[in-house]
């Protein structure tokens, strides 16, 4: 093993020396006692050098890396196809959960219909604190980082980033999709204010880190990051904390369920063992590449965001005066939407605001967002509306 | 294909003459134009005789039929690996959820504390329906077989069989024992009153129908199926009607949560698909026997259920008169059981009858037993204690 923390290999040198510790990792690929090549580095650049250099040198690799596979993915699996050579990765999606396996080989003869997963664990226990603990966001966030939950720079998983790098993976796996991570509409959790979990909580819903892809009627393509309500008795709802879970429909198989620890050493380790047993077992029976990355059909038609049909809970901060729910309720309904729950609350202290929450009947995207540009550009308005999906 | 029905052979070339319909479902395994034999006749002698001349005849298998294996999995998979053959049944646990790869494969490489299961759909349906519905077990059951939910002839679901057979192939799996459903303590739902989900529900839990396959302190094999009260904010207390769901703990991996449909044609087919394509990736790259059944360990020492530790719930039927109480918890405490939480109703009618209902800590199942044969013996009872064990 070769770590760039030399008082890392130190530790592993001292608990067993017939370990090979090495300073640099390229030295790894040279080697002829090496058949399998394990990639936990993160990150694109050096990563990618190192699993081309395993490939190239005839090494199967494994790998833990979901913006390498989301953004290499396609080269470096055509670089393995004609080396002969496996390229295994459970652990790059969704942690200890082994979604991979179960999409490319349980579910192989099924025809999937939509796959949604919490799948960034910082996320997830972020929301799960803010509900459980009252906290905002930024207290959140703190109180992960201390815990261990989240990293000191977090961007790349409170934006959404890392659950688009591995819904790109997912898309690839489930629909043959060959998807970027800059394709997909993703939106992070940092805007989710505590009040929106309370109006969820009261219309019996909570906020998840959701991941969505599913084929949609059009035939096209519906992917999405983005925090979502859920209604409180689905199974996603109570995945709690640092949990991961990935929800699958199939067309046969109906709804199937799975859910585990989605970060941490040990569940990773798990994953990544796994593969490297199924490669011994490929290994031992003379068989690498026997079960291959589903062949990816191209590029498809991805579903704009305009045209989702969704529905929605908003958040109106508006004047307490007459007139205002008439005139908000006006201006939805002549773009088409229509309101099925509503909750009207003055704000307290003397400023005379008013907060107004609701949940709309399934609405076309581009159509609610039109009519929120025209409702916060009133003078009702007193800050912009707050949109999150709902998820059902 | 071959079917005793000749109705169903007749739908089936109607729709696609291309297909091999045979009266015989002996002459399959002679022919030299089949690879792998699929066995979904259920039962075990015929299916038994179909599995061997297979094998025999160096076909591979994919079987959904959990008591052969239960009974005759040892010499079946010998014959198997003599003859060089795969043979798989991930139909045969828990129906389209991918137990049995996600244990030998994806966590191939951890080391099993816990296996619990709801693996018998029809228990969970009928149970689910007495707690939604406020039904009887007859009544349930009734509804349960109008919607297609439980066979004519139930038993073997109800009274834990078919839990049973399963159970014996997960103990097989995760903790390489070789058991036989017989050596399995079983209990039915058979016997599980609407009472008893009343005050489950009031203290906060609900009742499920259990397999539990758990390596406890001494190093023995805890195995059991039975209904249980799991706490309502378990994962497992959500999985409703007809759904199936295990949930694996491993030293490593953490908690593992897979549901999904448990029976019914389609999740079924889903699952032996899986294992037709799993078997011809085999084939293709000539390496049969490449993922083979664990080695089972040979015979393990089974945990006793009477040195079970384990919560109880426990249910008195009781004359209404003073001093019950005391003389109960004095026989309980005597046999050094403890109480968390208790309570007691005067029944309707005038029969001056009352319920005890109670959940005790953790406590031998053995002198739980005792302590209620002492009980039930008194003057004070007016019919047996129930006892349902709690799984947390």
């Amino acid at each position: 093993m070769a770590d760039k923390d030399a008082a890392r290999l130190q530790i592993v040198r001292a608990q067993d020396p017939s370990i090979a510790t090495l300073d640099d990792a390229f030295e790894i690929p040279k080697r002829e006692d090496v058949d399998i090549v394990v990639e936990l580095i993160g990150g694109v650049k050096v990563a990618e050098r190192l699993v081309r250099a395993a490939l190239e040198g005839k090494k199967h690799v494994v790998t833990a890396n979901k913006a390498l596979l989301a953004e290499r993915g396609k080269a470096l699996f055509e670089l393995a196809e004609r080396n002969g050579c496996d390229l295994y990765f459970e652990a790059a999606v969704a942690g200890a959960i082994p979604v991979i396996r179960v999409i490319r080989e349980s579910l192989a003869s099924d025809y999937f219909q939509s796959v949604r997963g919490i799948i960034n664990g910082p996320s997830n226990y972020i929301l799960s604190s803010m509900a459980n603990d009252d906290a905002t966001f930024a207290d959140a966030l703190k109180a992960a980082q201390e815990a261990g939950f989240a990293e000191a720079d977090p961007t790349l998983d409170i934006t959404g980033g890392d659950a688009g790098h591995k819904l790109a993976l997912i898309a690839g796996l489930a629909f043959g999709a060959h998807v970027l991570p800059s394709q997909i509409p993703t939106e992070g959790i940092d805007e989710v204010d505590p009040r929106d979990i309370q109006y969820a909580h009261r219309f019996g819903y909570v906020i998840r880190p959701l991941a969505v892809a599913e084929r949609v009627e059009s035939g096209a393509l519906d992917l999405r990051v983005h925090p979502a309500l859920v209604p409180e008795s689905d199974p996603l709802a109570h995945v709690d904390g640092a949990l991961n879970a990935v929800a699958i429909k199939g067309a046969m198989v109906g709804p199937s369920f799975l859910s585990g620890l989605g970060a941490g050493a040990a569940p990773t380790a798990t994953s990544v063992a796994g593969d490297i047993i199924d490669i011994a077992r490929n290994m031992l029976a003379g068989a690498p590449m026997r079960t291959w990355y589903l062949p990816v059909e191209g590029d498809q038609m991805l579903q704009p965001i305009a045209d989702l049909s969704s529905r929605y809970y908003l958040r109106f901060s508006v004047h307490d005066e007459p007139g205002v729910l008439a005139a908000l309720s006006g201006a939805l309904g002549d773009a088409g939407i229509s309101i099925e729950l509503m909750v009207q609350d003055v704000n307290g202290g003397d400023d005379g605001t008013a907060t107004i929450a609701m949940l709309t009947h399934d609405s076309r995207e581009g159509d609610v967002r039109a009519a929120l540009r025209a409702i916060d550009d009133t003078h009702h308005a007193t800050a912009p509306t707050r949109v999150i999906r709902i998820v059902e």
